[in-house]
């Protein structure tokens, strides 16, 4: 079975306080398009920050002498180190202009996630406002794939994703921050092939790969696409939360 | 625009000197699927190197003093130890059962990339056999890109994917391991987004990305769906290679 990836277009720009599953119903319904059991929405991390508010006025942060010492050293505003700081578990590699942390949620990111964006109405200069990964990714999704499978009346999946770099290979990819509904790693363990091997690769980030192909079709000026509509995902969905792709740091080789 | 990935059925079990390009025109014929100019082809590494005959007997492999203590170490046979050096230009670390290292063509993953294959034909013991990587899997997408594009009259690209797992994430994903006909990465630095903030994140992996993607649809135990045809990567086609994905020693923060 083919697996399609579609972006919804007309997303209109979000505000904080706007709620996210009217418009995506609106959404599906312009492109005419019906959702059907197994169908998987993925949703840029942008949105939902934004429609939840999770942003950060940086004239009104005091950074600490962590903050400024960290500044020098990565050439950043000390205010907006403050804010990574406050998101952060624990740093883990810095040079100048890149700052490598265990965000609060357990991934490894640059800059905690947090963002520059695009702040839309009264809100003074934009560029003094940052933007913060959502509080609880997991149950942002769990809570509008209620919504959604209020509306529709099919069984879904919600996916949150963010782009992040890697340890050993350039560019972005995006990955789950954020999981309702689907499998976030599926259990190949004893799987055989054709002749009866046992396959050494143990787990599959599924949701991460999804993840991947969605960013693909959004592209990174997300504004305009930053949603998804995934048809054909081959697993069954279940329910699971972002815990399953975070390595613990006991198992961690490279940190 | 959708990005669809569909696998091709009733690709035969894969032998040494088996000749892909006529193997997978005559899928997409059974699929009575066309390809058009843009459209890109996946290929799962291990029918590439089949094909390629990358396989090595560890009957006949004499380990070194150095893969007989890193098999001490690690719990690994001594003669596929032997092996995943002789395909290493470093390796980064060890623990029982994981052997990362820095692969010849300059990525970072577990074993060198080399796998106990069911191989076919009268080779004797079939564990005793192993699969290595395509010698230059760039090289390999090219030439098939070649005959593809010769017999299709379109302008395509190739890909060849492997599973790779992650520094900090549970789970391998699909990533790219030979690249033709199109973009590894994305440069994204000047793009601006709807309100003319220049984007921070410079890169994109699209490459990385659609792999991903083509892994999620064609499974783990890949002997059944190892190619998969992509309609409707978002980005240019161009010449590309592998070297794009890989970050360079100086780069590489968690070495």
């Amino acid at each position: 079975m083919a697996l399609t990836l579609t972006p919804l277009t007309g997303i209109p720009l979000i505000s904080p306080g706007d709620d996210l599953a009217p418009l995506i119903l609106q959404a599906f319904d312009r492109a005419q398009l019906a959702l059907l059991d197994g169908d998987i929405i993925i949703l840029a991390q942008k949105i939902v920050s934004k429609a939840e508010g999770c942003l950060v006025d940086l004239t009104k942060v005091t950074p600490s002498p962590r903050a400024l010492d960290l500044a020098e050293q990565t050439a950043k505003d000390p205010r907006l180190v403050e804010v990574i700081l406050g998101e952060s578990r624990q740093v883990l590699r810095t040079r100048p202009g890149v700052i490598v942390v265990e965000h609060r949620l357990g991934f490894i990111c640059a800059s905690a996630g947090v963002d520059h964006s695009n702040v839309h109405g009264d809100k003074g200069r934009p560029e003094d406002w940052v933007l913060l990964l959502p509080e609880n990714p997991d149950a942002s999704a769990a809570a509008l794939r209620q919504r959604l499978e209020a509306a529709s009346g099919r069984h879904l999946g919600v996916l949150i994703i963010d782009s992040h770099g890697r340890a050993w290979r350039m560019g972005t990819v995006g990955v789950a921050i954020g999981i309702s509904g689907l499998p976030g790693l599926v259990d190949m363990r004893g799987w055989a092939d054709l002749f009866d091997f046992r396959l050494q690769i143990t787990q599959v980030g599924v949701a991460d790969e999804l993840a991947a192909a969605a960013s693909l079709v959004m592209g990174q000026a997300a504004e305009g696409t930053p949603v998804v509509h995934a048809r054909g995902f081959p697993y069954p969905l279940r329910e699971a939360s972002l815990g399953e792709l975070i390595r613990q740091r006991d198992q961690d080789l490279f940190r």
